[in-house]
């Protein structure tokens, strides 16, 4: 595989954390929210064997926040998602599928309730910020939409809640998932959600005060040696073998939220108003065609750059491959594709094929561990 | 410099034309609306040399298109513009800077009419689509907002009006600026603008028809050999020479299109509706503030990946440097500035500081050729 250089700029912004993950070792980016996002820091093999044993700090500053504001922010919020938010509560932490007129995905944020009044929504990769902007100006809603200065450093991994309690108290441990709450260090307060994109356990601190974020994650290493804490970032073996799906990735605006499995989080049945919400009525009572799958490929090798089709037996179309990797814990290939009916159930068998090489796919459940 | 390999994956797409460049040298990339868009094929000196004596053929596939159309298509284009439409004719290309409820750019696209309900926003880096879906729902708009599948090719440099002509016949150099047309090619048609992103002149093809425009591609590197074709991509140097602005590095969703010397396509006299026309009638009777300027730096060396603030000789703030790179022509560096009042003005001299150097910078016009 040949490598290229990722030209840096101001528009592929960097983040606080830039100048020291590139001492630390990080060796590849991505580009996410028009941000640089580590991608690797050496091997992937390694560096998700350490995360599951250990912990590790992450610049995922890329996880940009919309902040919305106003009196009629919950409206706004509420009409973007497909997910029922009437009962949700300050200090929590939603997974929420944001949905277009189509009743097709928009991003998968997860949506953080500071106030009744006011929002953060913790975005994957597009620009939900114009969306917003769109719809309040359309609405007439009266709502401050902008970007905040919100740098996310996630502490994941076994070893992140004694590493965590060694800087926070043990109050920290005492967080549930997917709640946040604030938290002193050196006297000046942070919002910290338990959460964070691995499966390893661990937490998000959404770093408002540039400053003290800086002095936190020198803490952290300072204070983590004895947990063997490195740096890390997220880890493409452990986030397809736990199923976490990825917008632009695994799903993007031509799929809708009952496709890719999201179903828990569409409450077609609730009295809120949402965007997409007849549509979806009408994709569910006909069923749909195709849903996200895992899938395992009879090889230990693949570098997934793009789309790859999978046919069946016969040459019929049978899905198509979106996310893959090596996972050493399944000792072959393992990838997230969109499989067509009638091909979806556990255990139907496509085709692969990759440089004039053919590899047979066996269709599973997500995740996979 | 430390150079980071780019991290492939599904989510930053790659175009139809990448295992073409990657065969014929690209060596870095950047991440444009979420796709590979090739920075450099080697030295960018020579690059920038080349392009301004012979012709390239570029992969501006990231250039992606937002088709509005339908009953209501013009009303909501021209919701989004703050330039005035109401004259605009089919065939025509149209820079416009969009505008949000603040009066702040959302980007700068050539927008293209193809008919009276049908419309190409030809995007710089930002999700445009997301903001019209937003608007169109709020507004109750009629009208399908899609990207549809165009892989833009652009053809640069002094010889391509000779190279174009030897494909598409003599029709083709009778293409005015920013017009376009549909010109034959074996047999498929394909929508070709006398534009580009740089000021050595030539055209951009709007590939529709990727099987044909692969044949294109492949036709302009054949029949190109005798005016010394070779593959590019918009290039840092001549960009800057030449004065065209880039969003995400030179302005953002912080500024305006008055400081940022768009006063020509911010039609405030008209009778169009456009988001934000209040907030720019107050702002340009109170004055801007700053203004993006060009600058000349007194040193032959920059990497910029971020802005970098520069001061007066008290040590007040004079500006923000967002763009810089060497410039063989004017043997120092040059850049774009947003400058602050009262230092807006030609010749005023700033300082910057580089690793721990001083560096003298002087604010000048733009385009500086």
């Amino acid at each position: 595989m040949k490598s290229f250089s990722i030209a840096k700029s101001r528009r592929v912004r960097s983040s606080p954390y830039t100048s020291r993950i590139e001492k630390q070792g990080v060796t590849s980016y991505t580009v996410y929210n028009h941000m640089l996002l580590p991608a690797a820091f050496g091997s992937l093999e390694e560096s998700c064997k350490h995360l599951k044993k250990n912990v590790q700090i992450w610049d995922v500053a890329a996880e940009r926040q919309v902040e919305i504001k106003g009196k009629d922010a919950a409206k706004l919020v509420q009409l973007m998602t497909c997910r029922d938010l009437s009962k949700s509560k300050i200090g929590r932490c939603y997974y929420c599928p944001l949905i277009d007129d189509n009743g097709n995905l928009v991003n998968d944020p997860v949506i953080l309730k500071l106030a009744e009044d006011r929002w953060w929504i913790s975005i994957a990769d597009s620009d939900v910020i114009f969306f917003a902007k769109g719809l309040a100006s359309g609405n007439k809603y009266e709502v401050k939409i902008f970007e905040p200065n919100v740098n996310i450093l996630a502490i994941q991994g076994p070893k992140s809640f004694d590493l965590m309690e060694k800087i926070f108290g043990k109050k920290i441990k005492e967080l549930k998932f997917f709640g946040f709450d604030y938290f002193d260090f050196d006297g000046v307060k942070h919002l910290i959600a338990r959460s964070g994109w691995s499966k390893q356990g661990g937490f998000e601190v959404y770093v408002e005060n540039t400053k003290s974020g800086l002095d936190l994650y020198d803490q952290l290493f300072e204070l983590g040696k004895e947990f063997d804490v490195k740096p890390g970032c997220p880890n493409l073996i452990e986030r397809i073998e736990s199923g976490l799906l990825s917008y632009g990735n695994d799903f993007d605006n031509e799929d809708n939220p009952l496709e890719c499995g999201f179903e828990k989080y569409v409450n077609l049945e609730s009295d809120v108003t949402f965007l997409g919400k007849e549509k979806l009525i009408l994709i569910k009572k006909n069923g749909v065609k195709r849903k996200l799958k895992g899938v395992q490929i009879d090889t230990n090798r693949i570098n997934l750059t793009k789309s790859l089709k999978i046919k069946d037996d016969r040459g019929n179309f049978f899905g198509e491959l979106r996310s893959a990797c090596y996972s050493p814990h399944f000792k072959k290939v393992i990838g997230i594709a969109m499989i067509n009916e009638p091909y979806c159930e556990a255990s139907k068998a496509g085709i692969l094929e990759i440089e004039g090489n053919s590899f047979s796919v066996k269709v599973c459940d997500l995740p996979f561990i």
